[in-house]
């Protein structure tokens, strides 16, 4: 339980609320720091060697947010009126659009299910005849936020993959959740990463570092990402003090995601069993997805009654509430959370 | 018919094909010339001032194709990161993207159903919360291509026009058949461009002129539009040749646009007559959909054999072919068009 | 002498004013037409191949305007976040500097001297670390607009190349009056584009032709070029009756240019001759720029009171005009030039 | 003296390598942290207002660089194609020109002197009718990276903003450095700010923060800037780490600045006692520069002897050396630089 301006309530807005470990404190102060500007800060190194390492791609590169290694990842590999392919409600779409509008990249929306892509009209649209500009680059996202943070399969992230590269078109993954994805596959990060060019991984979110992502593919990429960082600003000095939480993170908190996913679950359960109008979708990783449509409320109603009962959550359009679960969610916040559901069900009776 | 490089078929492509009428060609040679680039050229003078009049807008601009128009339309209306709703089938999508990355405005797809856009979804797209961009435009079609040459109700457009209003944003109407629309609709053309705040209409298209197109809206527009058209290399010098023949296109050939709509009409029915599994669209105006998903051959081998026979036609996507008619397609053109179709039924046989 | 709005004076604002020729209204009557859009139109095919077969090149295209080619050039060689290598007066920076805007090229501007690059600090921004940003292109002009219509040596121009070749990058040419150049140089048009990528060269200028340009270069730049021109808007339908008469321009209209150069000689030679605080630069084509910073007037002021003499002149900055003698300006025009300045000179008195 | 890779020399390469002090990590460890991409991170917050404070502006907003500071201050101020005055040699343009190519925004270099603008050519430049495009902002540098860190007069800087503020267009100052012309002016930092419009401010030089920088202005462009620095990738979670280190900076480290300006003093004032062809610029802050043009041997080469001496520092262009004097240099420092330079020169003998 977060104890967030003095409130005493259960905040499932995001999993980015969560705060560095002590751990993580440990690694920050003591960290060996350069001038990532000039040379290279051997603690951003590090972390860039462990992610590279991780993933089993060549190289990675630090940045200050995961919105910055998507972006980077269009400017190294998507040239001015060439076009990306991507599910229609990817959060590259729905939140990060404006990186479209500043690269010159046309994000061509795609059609899809439970986050996968629909692959009929993938292999339609890879048809170069199909479009007046060339595709340069396919995404794919997992977890997939918009979909309330499901995992498309292993198969399909390989099909998408090799539609793409009988193409020649490399395929980009927005990761920020990549490693929710793996545990709930049950295999390791690297394999998920397999079929994919570039990902980028969020060290803020679960995690729990205080900021920052990785961006993760070929030396050829990460060299011009390199490069094009310091052009939008994301280069900074000493930014091993960051690199060395995100460094904690990345190497020791992946495993404890299990338990957010547990308590997503319990958390969906739960409100499936106040037998309610309210729908909460099974729930693969740590969000939640409740559907109000049939209480006769919206969603922003239902923030704001819930936030008076003690239980922060965000809407996602007019009809429904997204719930994440984190390292600051405890056991005993999941029954609290639920007598804030069932006090404003009985406030609609 | 159309004597295309000595062959003697129909060609049922495009109304771009349409060459000049002999009082086009009278009006060129004896057009008023100035350079437009520097003083006004008198003739593009005249062509915008009956542009405006007819559409009763304050202003217009001739401009060398119809792309340009609302490329320009975008560059006057929408800042970079700013972005435009429209139909996810909108020509400005399918055909002309590649404006959103010149621009940097960001080109949002809507759903919507024979050409008009889904009022729900323009409704939530509207939201200020729904986008992280804000809206500066929303673009509708008519005659929609992509639906067949449909027009959209003028009580579609008038509650598009509504909602847009309500936020403050304006409309602007790819209007490169909007004429077709007009005639379809039993209305004069300014009552469709009524509730519409810039309108590009086409004058190389039915109308016949050989090229050229209009943009037309309020004189705030138009002057900075007339200030851009040079950046992108749309300011010509003598321009009022073409200007001619584009006063002649609008002050005469609109009228004849209704015979394009009967021959369409006849066209479609035949198609539907010959009791195959060929499915003709019903024509609104002079474009005619055939669906061939039936036949066991998709549309790029039909536009193959059509060939053959001696019919012109374009493929629209996998399973569908597009036929325009057009000022070259006279009535006798109807039957050789559907003897060519029966010769390739027949070949399937 | 030029007949503008009724009024009877002479007008050496700009060689654009120029109009067709009864041999160039000829041709666009009987100008074989296409649909330039979906096929090819004839006649602007045969203007292409005179093009490059004029400038020993593998390829042109033609388009509405020299803008239109410069910016063609630029987005078909420089991709986002590359620069431009050119003079800082450059005509591609003092007037279409929104091209750099538009297509995300950064435009760096170079000192030079009467029109020719600094070869030393061309050099010095050629190396590869002088710069932030990967140098994908070098532009060079001629004649030169700003320097007074100069023409660099062949030399120069040769120069520039080799620096560039080794580095592997490509040399355009705004050649918006390249055959002045060729005149002034007294060599064929194809030995001042020898050490060229790519030229633009307009039609509407010296050569009368109403309207439109051609970008020549290597086909392989030219096929991207055509794409591309539709993608601004720049692809026009039956536009080979523009092109017939750019035809006749560019086969028949160049040696007359000679005459041009003899009208601008005799109308320096005339302004020096009168003795006054006027300075004339002696010009090399058919540009006149004449300084008229110690006249205690500036150059709006001189525009104002030549014109009311009869005399229509542009201001180049605050303390030059610039006068352009063209195809309407015949012999007995100078004398009466001359008068309208010598009446401004004794207006000052 | 800066320990840097077990290495025992003296570093003048940069400021920038300067690293946090016991204080600053003692802040970082101890900071309220909040969720910056979601509610305020509050120590952030306690930054801005902070940053607000000491320039006597309304607003400001911490982002991971100055490079990003300024290119906000384009996103938010400059349109798609409209341009922005600055010194040619202004370090927006000489290594962040990449910001020209991302937001469309055309960097029209003017000439000056020592860091200042040509007045006359500002003037000029201001004339509506001097340029195809729209003049959004004037920015200046101060103090000038590229002229030795010299700091534009007070006088000057009021004069600059006066003309700009005639001509309606707001004043952007990249400060990176402005703590140090305060110093040098012997004036409170809100006396530089006075007249511009928004300020850039870096915490990483000399003030010895690990990252960031701020940018300075009015609520409604700070406002903005919050908005887009999360398209670009610059908000953060927990930044309030990161934030506590430059409140640190930002608070207690300006006074100290004198010292490096005190010992740059005393490195100019040796090199000239050296009594050889180094030319040493009088510094007023904490660059110095050194012409080595006099010595037979180009900057690349001095900066590798004087690397193999135990000196590093940079080249700027290929005849002059950058020093740049910072907290990790000592007293002892000093000699032991000369002393370098000294073994460098008896080389050549």
């Amino acid at each position: 339980m977060i104890d967030f301006d003095g409130a005493d309530g259960v905040d499932l807005r995001s999993d980015t609320l969560t705060r560095p470990t002590p751990a993580m404190y440990g690694r920050m102060v003591s960290a060996k720091l350069g001038d990532d500007g000039l040379d290279h800060d051997p603690t951003a190194y590090e972390l860039e060697e462990a992610a590279a390492t991780i993933l089993r791609k060549e190289s990675a590169l630090f940045v200050p947010s995961c919105t910055m290694a998507n972006l980077l990842a269009i400017l190294v590999q998507v040239q001015r009126s060439e076009q990306i392919l991507l599910e229609a409600s990817a959060h590259m779409i729905t939140t990060e659009r404006g990186a479209a509008t500043l690269t010159g990249a046309f994000f061509l929306g795609l059609p899809g299910d439970d986050g996968a892509l629909d692959l009929d009209r993938l292999d339609d649209a890879l048809r170069p005849a199909a479009s007046p500009l060339r595709t340069a680059l396919v995404a794919v996202e997992t977890t997939h936020n918009a979909a309330g943070g499901l995992v498309p399969s292993l198969s399909h992230m390989a099909a998408v993959a090799s539609m793409a590269q009988k193409a020649g078109i490399p395929v980009h993954c927005d990761g920020a959740r990549l490693f929710n994805a793996a545990i709930h596959l049950g295999v390791a990060p690297a394999v998920v990463a397999e079929p994919l060019d570039t990902i980028s991984i969020c060290l803020s979110k679960g995690l729990s570092a205080p900021v920052g992502a990785v961006l993760v593919g070929s030396a050829r990429v990460i060299d011009s990402a390199r490069r094009l960082r310091k052009m939008i600003g994301g280069t900074q000095r000493q930014v091993g003090i960051m690199a060395a939480a995100g460094l904690e993170a990345l190497t020791t908190m992946v495993p404890r995601l299990a338990e957010d996913h547990a308590r997503a679950r319990e958390l969906a359960d739960g409100i499936t069993a106040l037998g309610s109008p309210l729908t909460a979708q099974t729930p693969q990783t740590n969000i939640v997805q409740v559907d109000v449509s049939r209480t006769g409320r919206d969603a922003e109603s239902w923030v704001a009654d819930l936030d008076a009962a003690g239980l922060r959550v965000r809407p996602l359009g007019t009809s429904r509430l997204r719930l994440v679960t984190h390292r600051h969610v405890e056991p005993a916040d999941i029954p609290r959370a639920l007598i804030a559901f069932q006090r404003c069900l009985d406030g609609v009776a």
